[in-house]
């Protein structure tokens, strides 16, 4: 593709203007918002203020004059927009991994097997097999498939995003193949909301959690969302029973009679300060069509493939197609390339054993710079400038 | 007391420095910090420093370069020395009902029972219910005492300090009772923590768990903090398996294999912004001796006592001796009074259905407030002000 052609794409793109609403460092092309995501300007602000207006000077008083008891649910609310469910059906709480517990627990009370497929985000299985030690429930492990397939009636934990593959599934034949079989599936939309245009109440999704902090640029660790939809949160009985998911918190009284709908999956105090900034940061999506989004970041990646085509790396992702916002590229050095690629200022990941992964966020990422980032790429890997023993130093953690 | 023995004690108050650390609004005397302690200096620019440098400019690398991937085990570190126990065994996660499900999960895989006493902060309550459900526990109500006292070996959550009556549990004497009975008691620091010199230790105290945003100060909702003493740690299966508990997260691995330690009671990714203002809160008691707080705040409330006296109202906490860092007041219209006091500047908050409750955080109160708070309070009810119909309007929510 030529410069040009690259140019007019960032000229005719109708997200171009959301850049602005974010604050990137200088000189990073930053490929890996599906990690963590840059702040929006507008949650450094509500930071700012809730920090030092409402909690410095409002301090206790805050939780009702800056509706601090019901931003679980503002923010819900914001959320439930981009996953195409009702608003009152999503509520911010907790992590990822306590919601899916809390989740997995209420939908086999009945029984059901949980069930967890090969190479699934490993926090998913880790959680299935603490509750199903604790509860005594069956965990099933299956072969990942493309195919809806129940071979009993159980609880499944799938991604809707793969966070390797960014393989895509197919949410209404799997909900149609789950209907049938008697099974519940818990969504885990991590690697997908905010990149891609889930529509889950008209692809029958009934059960879901997700992350904030990836697309969704809620900052560091900002706390998961929950989606239920409403009849279905009216029966369930979900076992982390703290005071922000009773009916009425400030009664003290001393039975727990759960919130309606989804408010019943809250548990303890949220973490305000965070749950601010990830609520400010959710007001970029305001108005934002998610198809948009989701074609834009396939297009960037699709730039990213072809431009590193001749670099002959094993595509360990969709090479084509409805995908998450991600690829991973195969290669044995892997984490020195990656390291390499930091010091020229092109920030992506790397996943043991031998995956580079990178993201493709459609609100703050141009063609240009993904164009600039594959010809990174490109060099490290033909002038072997990867080989550089400091770059083959394991000192990144994450 | 006169005038000049009060200005007396704050000239002599050697905890009277701390007062700069915070940044309290004028014209108002805070009353509430054993529900949402105030923002210290250092919280609010530590706030600032997370959010426009580590998170804006550091992105992804912020996670090893500015440590927040230890930043769980170096908060709890903090906390560890003003409970009086070894500071790897503490670290910051989740919410208080979070933590004790999974303590009380883990305490219980041997089949013992759970406990309760009547009266309890409801949630530790709910909590368990929502665990007995699950896990096909038994849950006793047991009368509250201060006697210890167990009629079987199982595995009780009790407050240190009583959220009402402000009541010092003896730890040492129930543990003594515990270990001889078979029993494991979880103890709920939450009104204790950073006003009472716990010394949990020296006690004999194995498991605890606290809130961090009351005399901590460390913002709203900020995460909790669990304790285990180090052996005790590698026996407990924490049911939440969450893979910031894994001894290995970025393995990536199949199967969950619990951190060495208190860390394995960590779940999900921690909400940074939140952890981080805890992290600077917590500076601040930094060469503190505990015993001067837990000293000066039983002053403080005893002059609140001492001067409000005249009026008869009926104190429903400990009069006399050790106690938390709070008193409570009954009266019928407590409602209506605590708003008039709130009107006034003076800031205490009210529990339903009668209890006027006044918290005395040592760290930034000074004994001249304290004798206006309670001069206000007289005045309040001298003159009837209460009465005027916008004080009984019920708007709060907290």
């Amino acid at each position: 593709m030529t410069e040009d052609a690259i140019k007019a794409l960032d000229e005719n793109d109708p997200l171009r203007p959301y850049r602005a609403r974010f604050d990137l460092p200088s000189g990073v092309i930053y490929l890996d918002g599906n990690s963590l995501g840059p702040p929006p300007r507008a949650a450094l602000e509500r930071l700012q203020q809730t920090a030092s207006f409402e909690w410095r000077q409002g301090l206790i008083a805050s939780w009702n004059d800056a509706r601090w008891i019901d931003l679980s649910n503002i923010a819900g609310a914001k959320i439930a927009r981009l996953i195409g469910v009702a608003a009152e059906d999503v509520i911010v709480a907790d992590s990822v991994s306590v919601n899916i517990f809390k989740f997995a627990a209420a939908l086999s009370e009945d029984g059901r097997a949980l069930c967890v497929e090969t190479g699934e985000f490993p926090t998913d299985g880790y959680v299935l097999s603490g509750l199903a030690h604790l509860a005594d429930r069956t965990l099933s492990s299956v072969p990942w498939s493309d195919a809806p397939a129940f071979e009993e009636p159980c609880v499944l934990v799938k991604s809707l995003v793969h966070y390797k593959t960014a393989a895509l599934a197919d949410i209404a034949a799997w909900e149609s193949a789950a209907l049938a079989a008697g099974a519940s599936i818990i969504w885990d939309l991590s690697h997908a909301t905010g990149v891609i245009d889930c529509r889950l109440k008209e692809n029958g999704a009934r059960y879901a959690v997700g992350c904030s902090y990836k697309y969704l640029n809620g900052g560091p660790g900002a706390p998961s969302f929950v989606y239920v939809a409403s009849p279905e949160s009216e029966r369930l009985r979900q076992p982390i029973a703290g005071w922000m998911g009773h009916a009425a918190p400030f009664d003290f009284s001393g039975d727990y009679v759960p919130a309606p709908g989804v408010k019943r999956f809250a548990a303890g105090t949220p973490p305000i300060l965070s749950l601010a900034a990830l609520d400010a940061a959710l007001d970029v999506f305001k108005d934002l069509d998610m198809r948009l989004a989701e074609e834009k970041a396939r297009a960037l990646a699709d730039l990213f493939l072809q431009r590193t085509a001749p670099l002959g790396l094993e595509v360990a992702s969709v090479a084509a197609g409805r995908r998450g916002g991600h690829v991973c590229l195969e290669f044995n050095a892997g984490y020195a390339v990656v390291s390499a690629l930091i010091a020229r200022g092109v920030i992506g990941d790397f996943r043991a054993p031998d995956l580079m992964r990178f993201g493709f966020s459609p609100l703050f990422l141009s063609f240009d710079e993904v164009a600039r980032a594959a010809d990174h790429l490109s060099e490290v890997m033909k002038t072997q400038e990867w080989r550089d023993p400091a770059f083959n130093i394991r000192k990144r953690v994450t």
